[in-house]
């Protein structure tokens, strides 16, 4: 492998993951990740600052398109329906990084420090969503309720998207899970 | 003060959330708080396996609570009704240690390490929420999404319980967060 490295970043990550789903998430090290990409240690940490990072660079991303989703969002809508759609705007980001994803999941749910850290993500995805509701006018409360409900949908979602046939997409699962949960929570006496 | 402790963790519990309160949670010592409460850390040890667990050694009790409500509540109520219930019930359990709570929750949102353990008991009590429904025969889509919906309307309940007039109970300004929750989430497109 010569020091002309045009897509380093990409396949330090895949390399990364087929690490940890073989040998475990602690088991494997930088120096195993670099080696079976054919680079240094000192270029995997010009890409990554660890080896859980490989993970998790994608969470500002996500959170950003989604923010920025929220705000772009046609006004006088319902404030659920800004969430519901801005998570099926990502969940269609998502679709492209398909086998990623997946594979990351798996190696997630295999781990307890990194299930803590998803859940831990999960609430900052809340958090911002709340904080862009309010930007658009929504009162706190509603704001709180509808990003919270929405991410609650969204990992739901996700679940059913990384156990379930290939056919399905993210978007379409998180547009049913939605629909879902207006149903369960219309089951709230008056 | 004497050997004879007839309510050593309860005064241990109190004065451990002064100390936090007034010196921080991470600038108290275990010494500090055996000091002040006149027993020796031997006492506070046989009691709480570190500072950390005089704020967290209700959530056992809590989720317990949670749960029993959950499978003792009428047959045929719909799942979000029997969560509402439950956290309503939970509620009014808190509502007797209002004092405790309100000081706990100060010293909580004061450190982003204990918000991290908070987010991760909420996380657990929704994972027990839905085990506790699945046991009723709830289908597992709709019991997840009841039991993410009731963590969420109680979290953001909690808060307003504790930044409102002493007036309002927990129980009652849940109830009323679930209504909203299902104001909120009928804006859902069909």
């Amino acid at each position: 492998m010569g020091r002309w490295e045009p897509d380093a970043r990409g396949r330090l990550a895949r390399v990364a993951l087929e690490l940890y789903a073989e040998r475990g998430f602690e088991q494997t090290t930088v120096e195993d990740i670099a080696e079976r990409a054919g680079v240094t240690e000192r270029t995997f940490f010009r890409h990554f600052a660890d080896k859980r990072e490989v993970l998790f660079d994608g969470s500002a991303a996500l959170q950003h398109g989604l923010v920025d989703a929220i705000a772009s969002a046609p006004a006088g809508l319902a404030p659920i329906e800004v969430v519901s759609r801005a998570f099926a705007h990502v969940g269609s980001l998502l679709e492209e990084r398909r086998a990623f994803a997946h594979r990351r999941a798996a190696v997630i749910a295999a781990n307890p420090a990194l299930q803590e850290r998803e859940l831990l993500k999960m609430a900052s995805l809340a958090t911002a969503a709340t904080a862009a509701l309010r930007a658009r006018g929504v009162p706190p409360s509603d704001a709180a309720l509808a990003a919270q409900a929405g991410v609650a949908v969204f990992s739901l979602a996700f679940e059913l998207w990384v156990a379930g046939a290939p056919s399905d997409t993210l978007a379409t699962i998180i547009d049913a899970t939605f629909a879902d949960l207006r149903s369960v929570t219309a089951g709230v006496a008056p």
